[in-house]
């Protein structure tokens, strides 16, 4: 149903860098980078059909699991200045049945820029104990892996 | 040139709440609607054709003129929440020769959710006396009058 | 019980800026004024001896009353760099039975540097509506305005 | 010079989580971390004896080496929440002769809570190549070894 070139739909996005986004060596501060990949990990799920309160908590709808991030990482290839136009290239991976990570390659200008990466893991509301993740994160993730020619785990 | 139904092109913008913008209360965290503010500025001046370097500071690439932001305020009449869609108008204007303003509408689904403003004040950036606004930004501002049905200044 | 001497330790604080708070113009982002604001006023409440628990809402723990900001500004009367050793004067003051603001100015090395204001309004957490603000908000507000040589309001 | 006792002066600081860190799940956003880390880094410098404008980019102060950072990651093991009163222990660590990394240990009361990492590299700003550490950041690095029992890189 989602064919590989469909995928790029919810998967390659875009972000323009932002003055606030920007320190005093007159390039993108570090930590932003973080704050993009989220973004983009919400705009992704959102493109490919999950509303925001299906996995975020919103006011007055509990969500029976959790998704909070037990790792990240980035790295910078080259710096990033005010009102560059970037892709990020997002490759969402399960790892078990109650965990995946997402990693988001960000160029500019067809140019490797930087890369992030967020670890999740899925915790019971509940119980606070770990479980399995959500059915329509699953999706996700499946749907993502065909996108990228990569085989979906069984 | 810049007709009033063109103006929305760069007036009119969209800005969907992310996760990172609320706090614990489940809402948008209030000061980040001024950060939303400038970006909408930016993105404003850059649909209307004004590329970020001529406009902020980039590495190896001074500008005559500087436009610190000297105040700014918001007003907030309902909560948003995480994925919320909101659309927000800039109203531009210019205050005098070397001074302008911004204000920002914020709207949800149709129903006004919050207002921001900044102030904006040219320097020279030799003397760091206050000196006129830059011929690019005068555009910008004059178009921006004409689209929302404002004479502009003679 | 609380002189006008006691009350600098909650109304006056400190803070330094940070590489983070600075944009490409080498100074302080506008917008974080704002930020440094509110940690000011959780500051001032924590040293006057209200936990956090009791004002801001965290997990389990739910509040009878919120104090959402429906109004904030700032002004901004000379740049800060980063390392600027800032002083913060707090001026609390109640509006009305539910509602309050916090004026806060800052200075560096004796010099004012830039005012911000937050106004906060009482809104029960079950009704929605307005409401009077807690008991212990009224506390802080009173100490504060002793200790700034104004009268109480009775 | 530096003794193991002293150099907690500069290697163990202190944070208090404010509202803004925390987002819509009621505790503190993953990216905030990083920022505390960057925050952390600089205090340390400060309380070394290094000024902000002798290591970080300031208006009018040109620096000969810039010390990006090329590489970070964060740990979670613990949700944080408003309020919470924060260790950080910091480990910094020469690589060679052009970079440093530096560990931050976040504990609550005593427990680990989290753990950041950011690996910064030494840039000529004239060249854009890789040179060697500024000397300050090198006594900084060697004092630190002391004051952590490792033994100083030769």
């Amino acid at each position: 149903m989602n064919s590989p070139m469909n995928s790029d739909t919810w998967l390659l996005l875009r972000h323009t860098v932002r003055f606030g986004d920007t320190d005093a060596a007159g390039v993108m501060h570090f930590a932003r980078l973080l704050e993009w990949c989220h973004q983009a990990y919400e705009e992704s799920l959102e493109r490919y059909g999950l509303a925001a309160a299906m996995v975020f908590p919103t006011p007055g709808h509990s969500l029976a699991v959790a998704l909070p991030i037990v790792h990240c990482s980035a790295d910078f290839q080259r710096p990033l200045i005010c009102g560059d136009p970037l892709a990020i290239q997002l490759e969402p991976r399960r790892l078990d049945a109650g965990s995946f990570e997402v990693r988001y390659r960000f160029s500019n200008n067809g140019t490797a820029a930087a890369q992030g990466l967020t670890r999740h893991l899925a915790i019971a509301s509940d119980s606070r104990q770990r479980c399995n993740l959500p059915a329509s994160i699953n999706r996700w993730l499946e749907a993502s892996a065909l996108g990228n020619g990569v085989q979906p785990l069984s």
